[in-house]
Parts: C-alpha cells; sequence; structure tokens
C-alpha cells in the first residue's frame, strides 16, 4: 500500500512514519509531501538517510501539481502543524482528483465536544471545516483521535530529573483528580494508525484509538510508585477553571505565541478534568468506532511500563545505563 | 414512553403526531408543546380536540421553568419551523436537567454534505450549531434525516388537475435527469419515527429513514403512467444550474419571504440533481444508519402507490368520488 505522510518530522507525523516503516504485514511504501523551501532542512534529510522518499509538495501552487505528486497513493496522512491546518483544502482537492482511496486528516488529538469548549475551537473550526471539505468532495476519509499522550501527562518529580522529558506538564490536577480521561503513548499512535488504514472496516468512520483510560490521581500515583520519589498535587477547582476559562474567552494569544498554552490549560482543565469529554463513552456517544473493540490483539504500552521504560532511559541516558546504577533506581 | 413534540402543527410535526397517536406497540403518551401565545390558535384547539395534552413551553423564558414543563418526558422530537431554529438551544438545556432520555433535534430533511453546498446553509449551520450543542451537554440524541419528501417531487400536469397538491414543485429537471435521489412520503415520516424512538440501537446515531431511490426521469415516468397524461420535461445543464447557485451566492433573500425558493433551488437542483447528494450511499459515508437496513419489515408507501392514491384523492375531491369517474380516469 502506497502512503503519503504530510509533516512526517512532526510529532504525530514521527510517530506515524516509524510505525508504517516497522510494519510487515502490510508492507507500507511511505512517500513523505514536503514543503519545497524545507527540502534541505536537517530533519527532511534525516528522512531522505532513512531511505523515505520525499518529494516536494506545494500546498499553495496549482491543484493539479499537487494531484500529480499524489498520482497511485493509496492513503493520504495529514499531520500537518495546529497553524496550517485549512492548508488542507487544497490537498483534499488534489487526493480527490488523484483517486486517493483513504485520507486521514489531522486530527490525532483529544475527544472534545465539535464546538464551544476550546480556544482551541479555533483548531476545533479549523478541523471541522476541514472534514466538512472532505464531505463536500466525496473524498473517502478516517478520522482518527488519540486522547492525551502519556508524554504530556506527567508532573514533575520534585527531583527533576525527567524535566527533560516533560515539555508540557498540565502542572495542576483539575477537579478532584477522579474524572477520568483517555491516553495513548506517542509511539503507539502511529502503531494505532498503520492498524487503521489496512481496516476497510474503519472506512469513512472516526476511530478512537487509545492505550487505557485513567484519572489523575491514577496517573501521578503510577509515576509516584514508578519513581519512589513522592509528587506535590497542587489541586485547582472548578470554580478556578472556570475563571480561568472567562480569562481566555477575554484574551487569548496567538497559538504560536509561547503564552498560548497558559491560556488554554484552563480549557484543557475543563474539558478533561471537570466535564470528562475525553473518555471512550463520549467517544462513542460522538461516534467514534473504539480501536480498543476492533483490534482486541493490539500490544501497546501500558502507563506502568511507560512510567519504568521512561525512568530507565532517563536514566540510561544520566549515568551511562549502567546496571549497578539501574539496581539503585527504586522502581 | 412519554413523548413531547415541539412544532406539532407544521407538516412534519403533525406527521410524526398522527404517527405517534397510530402507534400500539408501544403506545406513546404525547404532549404538544405549544407557545403560549398561540395556545388559543384553531390548530392548537384541534389538537386538544384530537385528546392530545398541550402545554404552553415559552423557549425564550427562564431555563428552569421550561425543565419543569419536560419532567418526566422520555423523549423529546423538535419539529420546529427553519427561522425557529436556535430556539432549540436553551430547550436542549432544559431537556438535560429534566433528565430526558433522547432528544431528536429538527433535521427531517435531505442528506447534504455539512457545509459549503445550500444558501440554505444558513440553515444548516444553525442545525449544526444545535447538535453541537446537544453534543456539549451530553444530552442522548437521534437525528433522522427522510430525503425528499414524494409531495415536493412531481411535476404539473398539463392539465393542471393536480396543482393543489403541489405547494412547491421544482419546476425543472436538473442535469440529465439520471442522478438518484432518496424520497419519502410525508406521512411516512412519522411512522419511521415512531419506530426509530423505540429502538435503543438508534441511540446516539444519524438515522437515514426514505421510502424510495428515484431518478427524475424516473418520478416522471411513474406520474405519466399513473396519469395518462404526458409531462413536459424542462432540463437545466449544469452550467445554468451553477450559474443560479453563484446568483444566490450573490443576492440572497430572506428564508421569510416569498422569492427565497426561487433563489435557492439552484442549490437543490445541485445537491440533488447534480451531485447525488441526497442518497443512501452518501449517507452512509457520512455515517447515518440506513433504517431500511435496521426496519427490513417496515411498510412505505411505494412512489408508484402514492401517485395512484394521490390522483384517486385528488378525483374524489373534485368529482365527489363517483367509482362512475374513477372508472373514467386513466390509471
Amino acid at each position: 500500500m502506497k502512503v503519503a505522510i504530510l509533516g512526517a518530522t512532526g510529532e504525530t507525523g514521527a510517530s506515524i512514519l516509524n510505525a508504517l516503516l516497522e510494519s510487515t504485514e502490510p508492507r507500507y511504501e511511505i512517500t513523505a509531501l514536503v514543503r519545497p523551501s524545507s527540502m534541505e532542512k536537517p530533519e527532511v534529510i534525516a528522512l531522505k538517510e532513512k531511505g523515505i522518499n520525499v518529494v516536494a509538495a506545494d500546498l499553495s501552487g496549482p491543484e493539479d501539481e499537487l494531484a500529480r505528486v499524489l498520482d497511485g497513493i493509496d492513503t493520504l496522512i495529514s499531520a500537518i502543524s495546529a497553524t496550517g491546518l485549512l492548508a488542507q483544502i487544497p490537498l483534499i482537492n488534489a487526493a480527490q482528483a488523484a483517486g486517493v482511496k483513504r485520507f486521514l486528516p489531522c486530527c490525532f488529538a483529544l475527544i472534545m465536544p465539535p464546538a464551544g469548549i476550546l480556544k482551541l475551537r479555533d483548531i476545533m473550526r479549523k478541523k471541522e471545516q476541514v472534514i466538512n471539505h472532505v464531505k463536500k468532495v466525496k473524498l473517502p476519509y478516517t478520522i482518527v483521535d488519540v486522547g492525551y499522550w502519556y508524554q504530556l501527562m506527567l508532573p514533575r518529580l520534585p527531583s527533576g530529573r525527567i524535566d527533560y522529558a516533560l515539555p508540557i506538564t498540565l502542572g495542576c490536577i483539575p477537579g478532584d483528580g477522579n474524572t477520568p480521561s483517555a491516553f495513548t503513548d506517542l509511539p503507539d499512535v502511529g502503531r494505532w494508525v498503520a492498524r487503521i488504514i489496512a481496516d476497510p472496516r474503519t472506512m469513512n468512520k472516526m476511530v478512537f484509538a487509545y492505550n487505557t483510560v485513567l484519572t489523575m490521581n491514577q496517573a501521578y500515583d503510577m509515576l509516584e510508585k514508578a519513581s519512589g520519589e513522592k509528587t506535590e498535587r497542587s489541586y485547582i477547582s472548578e470554580a478556578a477553571v472556570m475563571e480561568g476559562v472567562a480569562r481566555a474567552e477575554v484574551d487569548c494569544p496567538s497559538p504560536d505565541s509561547f503564552d498560548y498554552f497558559e491560556v488554554v490549560k484552563y480549557q484543557y482543565f475543563n474539558a478533561l478534568g471537570i466535564r470528562g469529554y475525553n473518555t471512550p463513552e463520549y467517544a462513542r456517544y460522538l461516534g467514534y468506532v473504539d480501536a480498543t473493540e476492533i483490534y482486541p490483539d493490539m500490544k501497546v504500552t501500558t502507563p506502568e511500563a511507560y512510567c519504568l521504560v521512561d525512568l530507565d532511559a532517563l536514566l540510561d541516558e544520566l549515568v551511562g545505563g549502567g546496571d549497578e546504577a539501574k539496581d539503585s533506581w527504586p522502581a
């Protein structure tokens, strides 16, 4: 199966690319679509060195040229950045013209109501606009959402020793910490996608692919058990969350800006921790197929293993991986 | 099962009301929700005379009062007029507060992409806004769409004798007249709904309930056969349709105005006759459950029977229903 990926150098794109490379049944022939101006970037050169077919694709260029680039592609996966979502519109037209058999628009996110919750709703609205365009041109599609990444769920440890692995952390626990939420290990996102795109049952469906469901309290418990360190639990009340949401309504920085997450995180708190949208039940209510039900044999990283492996990997990095050092590590 | 209907005096609402009254298994206990200012209107008094429980409900009043009105209602069906769609928002909040177990938002229309086709898209956008609000508050729902009514598909006959039964007619045949489209007999809309709301499989689903699929040429053929009259077939080319669509983009009268249909009909031509959205295949692609598949035993009016019955009923009306007159009627 010939698969083209847009955004293969991003976090989600790389997860998908690696999983497709790994897959032997089916075997995927992969093309990475790259902006013409990015062809010489180190991360793109790294793709070529991995043996990936890298092709320049200008999303702002003529649609028929784009269609020529997509000629013969079976499945097109878009893992474009949040700021480029609407650039998918001409891509969709080109994919339709080229006869692409399945398109995965850039979703790969939390389960949310279609509108009205996140200031991220600007992003949600654009995602919806893209999906509506797909439907207007009748392009076969699969929407994949994945829940929250393990990589973003963990709090800092007092020792600071896993800080490098926590690019963004929620920092607080919304509500009482007992609202369940679905999580996925970032490398598994691609593994789920590799199953989903080979499966006719997921054609023209929304699929929720997640590894586990945890409350924030359970996530903290697990990290404490794995690290032997006691985390500080800072709870933020529903009232304080809603105040933060209201502030974001009044003044929200651009999604590119550094302050953006500080502002929208209250909307995450509300969606994940108070309203409890990011769950398999709510996904089913919205019409999603549950990937854990259609692939009961799927092996994914459990949160326990993630906590341990992550700490082990850290230890490897910090002390050279000596067994002695590992043995002294409480786990 | 306790069912409340909003808009019971409209075309769709009356179809649903009558079918629920007819139903014996299950038996429905029906409440008609009526604007306080409409309580003395003749059509509302007619509802009371039928033995329907008529209750005043002020959609612009306090939500907790509305919730009290909905107390104990299992299923709430909205068949509100196209101009009042957003009035459903407080109703949804009240239904959620009252513990309503299933809500049918006002849809009961053609299958369309969620955006971008109809100037009716203002209506589509409001319908979407309503559905998004339902999902935000997690109210259990069923969306029912029904295709085009038989009542609107027939052309005028040269004799003019069925004109009274054709409040709106498309007048032309878009394209070559060979694009399939789904149709439903208006009284069957309610019969489908009576099945759907008793069925747990349709909970939180979109359902497409249609009687048949016909091309416009086939519909004309059928009427000719039933009436013995030759219809005039006025085809409108794709280019002329697209010109009409473009004109509507520039200047569209209000949905209340008399000219509205004249302007938006090109968008219907495009959607139904050129793009072919209003089909079971496209509905399935959008994620709808096909009612004809889950209720294979459902007895509905065929288009052939509709053409005949309609002409018979007309004859009854025109000549007092004498058998003699009927016999002279070519059918």
